[in-house]
């Protein structure tokens, strides 16, 4: 990023790397001023520094102003830290108010510490919405409140209070977190296994900048070689798609720790920030489009991004690793095969290329095995390396080799020689500890000597780091996403007949229908259709047909026919009295097939989502479905049928016909866009069921729900 | 242990802490006696020594003799460091065969380093017969081929090659691994966390000692307060169940790492030790019924063993957890509910008295936020986890807080409240630092001032090996596991009918069924029965009678009974030429129910092993079963039921009856008792349906299959 161009500069740009200071409320008694002083000294900030204290007229061994409008000169942000009664009459003063003008501009990037706002409800309501105003009114830029600032490691700033920790050299990574705490146990972590951090970022409340903002920021800074994030809820999902989207373009990864899997969570999250953390499923097949990396704990966020920016993307899934313990190998292939990092077995190429270094045949596996050899010879710590990460199936090598922590007078020539080897293979490759250690000033050392960023420490997060680096590798050419607008509305379909139409339009196969409205109607239209039938009662005011007796399957023969519509209305007539009923619909039975099930519903953070799944009793007891947010590709579709436990069952299993995946993906994009086109009031379209038997793709049964107006 | 009586010494005693020992192979220029001298020296052994070199009169500065047979004292074990080919006549001296015998008795105890035994197959296998003959032959305990030998920190001797590393004080974990470089890593990893090992034990071929021994060994030993095992196969399951009970009834948890899980593994298994690993899910069951905690990870072993010495077992599942972060209380409510950890949300009572202390009622969730509160009035560190210990949902209180690595002056009485509340609660308490950290010597003494053995680096460690804690805790109070052996054998069932005949005699009800020889029999037996009935083939030769047109269902009426049988005499003389067929089975048809299936198979070294899972074709293709030894209890099968994906079918899901669980596990221990009775030949017997409609259960159809004579 152009820091020096005044023109190229990002709108964030004065409040993440400001030039000059204001810290409000600089006392040595305060303890968030004290911990910001410290970041600011720490981080060998040089610019001006103005402190406020209507108290004293010094600080920190500093001259100190009562007021930021007192402040003569350009001040590009103030971190206020002040208690929570305080903030809004000290960010009006920093924004110069009418009351305080006393230069021309005020301070246009504010970062607030004191909580008691939107996240206590209440006042704090109230009084967030005053700030918010004032941040509109002004223009001002703002981070918080309920939130401890941040710091900048490259333009060497800091305004806030997250605890000072010594930078490694050579930071790669950038954290935003909703929580401070949660940014120092990471930052923490990181520095303990060698991984430094450009920036660190606490967003609290997310009043005014948000998550999505900062990434949008942090995405044009060339140091930045990826993104983590900690996540209680997404303020902005059109901002946030849009900033995924923009880092996803440029090749930089973002990997969350999103919480909110666990109901109970989301009170405690309220809690905290305020933030609603949304459906949690939908959130993951947000991750699954925009090539988010999703973690489940504080080490996981910093091992994944950091793997990822060692790394950058990998070509193909398929793994190698090479050890001198058979026993790490065992454990290696166990975890692998569990959290779905491909260990592929060699080529016939690649074994017979080994076989020209290991006599033993039988350790030609993957994980491979070196065994003592490899004490004895050395160089296979170079040869072997070499060949399995030519072979075609292979995208990521890895070399269990413990990062030394003092120097090793056993066997210089061997780390040398794995040093050397990690920076000459033909795919990416990364050097494992053997166990979980930190990685000290000596390691990293080590590794940057070998042109290394970053040694993933112990076999299980190296492999769940390399289970996110090929989920992000392999979803960066797909097209990118946007939210959908339909250029017109269609009309509300008023039945099941008028939704199955409204499919038809858009090019969704959809089984014939006829009327009825009376038994005769209905025999004659069984006649037409031969075959069994079934019939359906056909009301747009009755949602659940079979909840009152409207639904006869598999009738076969005038008299079937005639005694079932006659006994419909019976039982509709008792059931849902004084439901209007247009008649039924007759339609052809489908067997021989699968019924799944195409379910849309509106999430009201992220729009329209869809479910695909087994439909049927038995699958739906066991929710086995996979979401996709809309629109949809093919290809997402496919992924997601094939990413069911019961896909066998489409699968050409038990001798039912093999369903052609690419026929139902383009049904269900049908059904995706015959759902968009039915406005921001529909509230959920489902296709249930959804026939397939080979390439024959039939929707037998859909149903249309419109907020405000549901049947 | 009574170390000190010498006839209470355990057999392996002499070998794990030999009282003098022999070193063959002592020259500096062995890589593998030099780090045998080192641990020697660095564990502090002060017993005797003797060095064996044919080659040279000393090493290490001490004198050496030529053979074994040439020390004139009581040796009680030796390590064997010589080349593979050099093992067997080592191995003859120092057990002095009758062509060296120069002393009355010989060295009963030896640790053989050498690979190229059975694990590399071919010759090696021949070899490590002989070297089991020897062992056999002279009463001579072995530990390997193939491994790295002990070390026993306890009585301060070591006999083995796994590189020195010094030990943490109060050693409260045995070690035994099937690979010596796993050991090393596992001890690495313990010691930079803070814990010590009693014992370390690499077991490699377990020609003679097993792991199974070594578990027996241990588990007597009161230091030893937690046994950790690498395990790459179990070569003897009788013993292993019979150490694993021995541990249980003692209270002294099992934690293993057992690699085999991936198809792949196996393969490396092999080539590494010559372990068979053996079915991956039978082990699972294993460890369900013998409460063997099991673990993926080296870093899982550790701490998980560690965490569970250090609290002693748990009398609830429900942990608590304070911290003075929002984030880090969401992201262990996340992690824990994904894995099975529950946080329950507090009682009425607690609540209340939380009140007391905490002035904002919305932070009372569990996981507990102390939010800065907890600066201002650090003595809610104390009074809080005071409070909720005592909820009666809770089984164990988990206080966030990072171990510290140097003073901190900033909060001296915190750390020390911290230290005092953990050793003063309701409920065993651990101390869990946010996110992994080593625990250095400072830590260490820090806990250890507080009585603490352990504090688990990072939530996500924490909450596995809490998982962990309570699976071992909830099954200390089972009834003891034995292999049973039945009384008295009885026939083999020769066809499905007297199957259901041998079913019956043990209390499974059965479907009334009845014989039919011809068309009119079968009409008979239809109106004798009412109602729609199935008509089954009766063949003794036709296993899969549906695959030969030989099932019909669902037959109503005099014509459709009799269509049906001549059809399937006619398919049946079709499709299984020559077959002798008996007849048909007529029984009544069962509807508005659950079909489970219960599939019992012997695993060649578990025994009989019982799988239940809901039956029926979409569930089939799901794989949705549940594996148990036999015998099972009632409890063992509820349990399982309850663990099953599609477990709502059974729980009154959609209108359909709710099972009665215990009839189910009845029905199912009956159907164990039955397969059991019929002795070691029996290879399969399968249930398939049981039917189930709440308390109405009964086995519908059923399949024995005999070792040699499958039908």
């Amino acid at each position: 990023m152009a820091h020096d161009l005044e023109t190229a500069r990002h709108r964030l740009d004065p409040l993440i790397a400001p030039r000059s200071v204001a810290l409000v409320g600089a006392s040595e008694r305060n303890h968030f001023a004290g911990l910001a002083m410290r970041a600011l000294r720490g981080v060998g900030y040089a610019g001006p520094l103005h402190l406020v204290n209507p108290k004293a007229a010094a600080a920190f061994g500093l001259g100190a102003v009562a007021r930021c409008s007192d402040i003569d000169a350009e001040v590009e942000a103030a971190y206020l830290c002040v208690p929570q009664g305080a903030v809004l009459d000290a960010a009006h003063d920093a924004a110069h108010d009418a009351a305080h003008d006393a230069i021309d501009a005020g301070i246009r990037n504010l970062i607030v510490v004191s909580g008691g706002f939107a996240e206590v409800g209440g006042e704090g309501v109230a009084l967030e919405a005053q700030l918010a105003a004032l941040s509109r009114d002004r223009g001002v830029r703002m981070l918080g409140p309920n939130c401890l600032g941040f710091r900048n490691n490259l333009a060497s700033v800091a305004l806030g209070s997250i605890p000072f920790i010594e930078q490694t050299p050579r930071p790669t990574i950038a954290l935003v977190a909703a929580s401070g705490s949660v940014a120092s146990s990471v930052i923490n972590y990181g520095i303990q296994q060698g991984i430094g951090f450009t920036h660190v970022i606490a967003t609290g409340n997310e009043m005014d900048v948000t998550i999505a903002d900062l990434i949008d920021y942090l995405t044009e800074i060339d140091e930045v070689l990826a993104i983590a994030v900690f996540i209680e809820g997404v303020k902005d999902p059109e901002r946030f798609i849009a900033a995924a989207e923009k880092a996803r373009a440029m090749h930089k990864p973002i990997v969350a720790l999103k919480v909110g899997s666990a109901a109970a969570t989301a009170a405690v999250a309220a809690a905290h920030t305020g933030a609603m953390v949304g459906d949690d499923c939908v959130f993951d097949a947000v991750c699954d489009r925009l090539g988010i990396v999703r973690v489940d704990t504080i080490e996981g966020l910093v091992n994944t991004a950091a793997t990822i920016a060692a790394t950058g993307p990998i070509a193909r899934p398929g793994v190698t690793l090479v050890s001198m313990s058979g026993g790490v190998c065992e454990i290696a292939s166990d975890y692998g095969a569990a959290r779905g990092v491909a260990f592929p077995q060699f080529a016939e190429d690649t074994r017979a290329e080994l076989a020209g270094q290991i006599s033993v045949l039988g350790q030609m596996h993957n994980p491979l095995d070196l065994t003592g050899a490899a004490v004895r010879d050395e160089h296979l710590w170079a040869t072997v390396p070499e060949i399995i990460a030519r072979d075609p199936a292979i995208g990521l090598t890895l070399i269990a080799w413990n990062v030394p922590q003092v120097a090793e007078p056993s066997m210089p020539n061997t780390l040398d020689l794995i040093g050397k080897t990690v920076q000459n293979l033909a795919t990416p490759a990364l050097i494992v500890n053997n166990v979980e250690q930190p990685v000290n000033e000596y390691g990293r050392a080590y590794l940057a000597s070998h042109g290394q960023l970053f040694s993933p420490p112990g076999l299980a997060h190296a492999l769940d780091a390399v289970r996110g680096l090929w989920w992000w590798s392999s979803r960066l050419d797909r097209p990118a996403f946007a939210v959908s607008v339909p250029s017109d509305i269609k009309a509300r379909p008023a039945n099941e007949r008028e939704t199955l139409s409204h499919l038809s339009d858009y090019g969704v196969p959809v089984v014939p229908t006829r009327v009825a409205r009376n038994a005769d109607e209905a025999i004659a239209a069984a006649r037409e259709i031969g075959g069994p039938v079934a019939l359906k009662l056909l009301s747009g005011q009755i949602a659940h047909k079979s909840e009152v007796g409207g639904v006869a399957l598999n009738l076969l023969g005038d008299q079937a026919v005639a005694s079932a519509y006659r006994a419909m209305m019976v039982a509709v007539a008792e059931r849902a009295p004084g439901a209007v009923i247009e008649g039924v619909l007759v339609s052809p039975m489908r067997a021989n097939g699968i019924e799944l099930l195409v379910g849309i519903a509106r999430d009201p953070q992220w729009g329209l989502v869809a479910a695909v799944g087994l439909g049927g009793f038995w699958v739906e007891a066991l929710a086995d479905t996979a979401l996709m947010l809309l629109p949809a590709t093919r290809e997402d579709i496919v992924t997601a049928l094939r990413s069911l436990r019961g896909f066998k069952m489409l699968d050409g299993y038990r001798g039912l016909p093999e369903a052609d995946l690419e026929a139902v993906a383009d049904a269900v994009v049908r059904i995706g866009d015959a759902a968009l086109a039915l406005g921001d009031d529909l509230a959920a379209l489902e296709v249930n069921p959804l026939f397939v038997a080979g390439s024959h793709v039939e929707a037998l049964d859909a149903l249309a729900v419109f907020d405000g107006n549901t049947p």
